[in-house]
């Protein structure tokens, strides 16, 4: 394995301005959103042209249709990609989203989205380049690298590649079941690199998500909006009840204070806490992620277990409400409140609904209020936690080691990827996030990059991981 | 005057066609919102080609131009009339608007909203038609109806009538304040023909108006609204804070927490307490007003006085937090929540303001968060009461005795005319509000109305009111 990857590294360092050729080639596909979707399918066309170029094995999954804005839209293929089929080696699945973020210069983009630059400081500006089409590509050149060097992959890989992940990833975890019999049945584990490093300047391995639980509770008064001068002083508003309800939820240091809602946090381990101390992560990397110091912990460790293994609630806004700038003296006839929790493990969405219906019942009904009120779960995903003792963990710390010459960062994230959960479930294999960029590229925002040294140690972590994964027994 | 009186009120029922066409013509004029500026000058050209008609002397004052959405714009003439300067004669100032609120058929009207239609129920339905098109034209019509007969109106007319009344008067407090020592130097009282019955069956004259203060709570923690995933947990959210701050601001009853704010409320005299089981209301009309059962008090009474003679606080929404439909996992930056306090006699703004800032102030300090508070006043109006002994009041209370053979409700409101609290300082004289049209009239909403017999009736009213102000001694 030594000497197969050392020639690797080498063919991908010599190869690396093919590589940030290709980048830039498939950056300049504006596979966006819904007004872009001609493009999303010249995005999976592209793909399909490189799996037959490096004579990888692929079938189309057809998502069919969805609706949108009153028309019906097909949606972008999902593609089931299989290299290699030796029964005697593992299976790897390999998981990456094709389709990228909106973006318009006007937005505030240095230059212009669609078309990758490099600046002096090496990194490579443009849409999708670190978010995910950069870590697909990483994929696809370590396997032309092994091709170039006549050297086989350790390892059989599958492919999952859709484009509809910007959007609610529509139609695939019907494929995901589907195929977990089918084309996905000999996967012993499971790798997407579709996430980001904890900070600027040392890789991580990320093995657990919060889940959420998104609630809106109406209250309804009066049967129209009111004037606040005609008949303020003479109903229950329902913009009183609310903030009332929203005052109960939880304090201003983000403490739940829906009784239950703590009772399923798993106990924190050993070996977790012993994670956190070498981390890539100070307060200050936090005060300039959120641009000010209004964080609740004084020290980053309890902030990083605040993002991403307590649960918490926060409050997003109120629907019905007097929303402009300005002044308008109306009392609104009907407010809705928006707020999610996030959960951890070992937390259960069908427990955390029973938790909120019943505190916010209760507690409106001290109000007094003539106001009626109703709470619906608008959407709930799971919280997922992987074992980072699992081989497939292993390897990938291995692998970063060998790469980067550090132990990985052990992280979680405070948000979700649905997909990973899709895959564990569906699948029952451990799946592991290996991220190629880093927390600074700005994957949603302005000017989104990826940085030429992530992208080019990236494609060697790729290939590493996928040979120490095939000496693992598991 | 009895004889006058009878000649005069034979005449009107005779030309009720030639009003109720006339208003036709005026509603016609759709005098409404900035997009319709043009046609406000119609309609205020149309006041001055009747004055001209009518032999009334008037001169304009031009209130010069305002800025809207980056536009400088020409405001509507202010046009100021004198009909008859003989000292010998008490002088009464009318006041009225022909500017209205905005009326679109797809807003949800039957009929077109700038045609005049008489229903089967005798109602003339169209824009402007109570608010406030009916009441100019029916001090018009009074005076032809004087001028038909021969007689000579027992008092001095003077007259004020804008066009910006529905986007705040602008330009009006300065004309006022100038002409106080000028045009309306000789003025003995006012009379304002611009509100509504409190019911539908009985007429009232107005008294008092609530004042209003209108705040914006301004509420700041990171720099730029985060992702709840990420960041839930982390930071002090904005939002948290300000449904704290919210919920300790009024209570579900209504009740104001703010220390201090109650206690310059004017404590209820024997008179005022004798002037409400007559009134024209039941709880029953007050929740066919808001189309719900959801009041606070369980009889009309304290209803009423929770309406306009106690201050009562709304929460009216909030600026800067999610406010679409659906769900959006966001943890916003910076939310501004508006609310306002409705004052009553002897109230005063600024030590509302102290107050509230003082209160909040403090409030905020208790939730230990590191974001910040910022308060302000957007605006701020006193409250206005006047003396319903004052001969103005004697006055108009026996010419609806007159008219309708009833004693007529003796009400405030719960909003704010401002105007009227401009002329009561700036003349120092008595103002009465001496309204035209019913409660169900819906002045600002669709299918607005004025029913055929409170246009008459009403044009009666507004004479016979001339002819008894001129039997008073003040």
């Amino acid at each position: 394995m030594d000497a197969s990857l050392s020639q690797f590294f080498a063919q991908v360092d010599k190869d690396q301005n093919i590589y940030v050729d290709r980048l830039r080639e498939v950056v300049a596909i504006p596979s966006s959103d819904v007004s872009h979707r001609p493009d999303v399918f010249t995005m999976g066309a592209w793909i399909q042209k490189e799996l037959t170029r490096l004579g990888v094995e692929f079938e189309i999954r057809d998502p069919g249709t969805h609706e949108m804005d009153g028309h019906t839209l097909q949606l972008p293929p999902i593609v089931l990609g299989a290299y290699g089929r030796d029964p005697a080696k593992k299976t790897v699945l390999i998981y990456g989203h094709y389709d990228v973020q909106p973006a318009l210069k006007e937005d505030g983009w240095a230059t212009e989205p669609f078309e990758l630059v490099e600046n002096e400081k090496g990194e490579l500006v443009g849409r999708g380049s670190t978010d995910d089409k950069g870590p697909i590509l990483g994929w696809l050149n370590a396997i032309e690298a092994h091709q170039k060097l006549g050297l086989e992959l350790p390892v059989n890989l599958c492919m999952c590649f859709e484009g509809m992940e910007e959007n609610g990833s529509e139609g695939l975890d019907d494929v995901i079941i589907a195929e977990a019999k089918g084309w996905f049945k000999d996967v012993d584990a499971v790798c997407i690199s579709d996430n980001y490093w904890l900070g600027d300047s040392k890789p991580c391995i990320t093995y657990g998500l919060r889940g959420i639980s998104y609630y809106k509770l109406a209250i309804k008064g009066p049967g129209r909006d009111l004037h606040s001068g005609v008949f303020g002083g003479t109903v229950h508003e329902p913009m009183t009840d609310l903030a009332y309800i929203f005052s109960k939820l939880v304090t201003p240091q983000g403490e739940i204070l829906i009784p239950g809602i703590m009772d399923d946090v798993a106990p924190l381990t050993a070996a977790e806490e012993a994670s956190y101390p070498p981390l890539d992560f100070s307060l200050s990397t936090l005060h300039n992620a959120i641009d000010a110091k209004n964080t609740i912990h004084d020290n980053h460790i309890d902030a990083l277990k605040g993002r991403w293994r307590y649960p918490s609630l926060s409050l997003h806004g109120i629907e019905g409400a007097f929303s402009a700038a300005g002044a308008k003296t109306v009392i609104p006839a009907k407010v809705i409140g928006k707020f999610s929790i996030r959960s951890v493990p070992n937390m259960v969405p069908e427990k955390i609904d029973a938790c909120v219906v019943k505190y916010i019942n209760a507690e409106f009904a001290k109000l007094g209020s003539k106001n009626t009120v109703e709470i619906e779960c608008l959407h709930a995903g799971k919280p997922w936690v992987a074992s980072f003792e699992h081989p497939n963990y292993v390897a990938a710390a291995a692998a970063v080691e060998r790469v980067f010459k550090v132990k990985p960062d052990l992280t979680r994230e405070g948000g979700s990827i649905p997909v990973t959960l899709t895959f564990q479930d569906a699948l029952n294999k451990n799946v592991l996030l290996l991220p190629m960029g880093r927390s600074s590229d700005g994957a949603h925002s302005i000017n989104e990059k990826l940085d030429r040294s992530n992208y080019i140690e990236g494609t060697k972590l790729l290939g590493a991981y996928l040979w120490e994964l095939s000496t693992k027994d598991f």
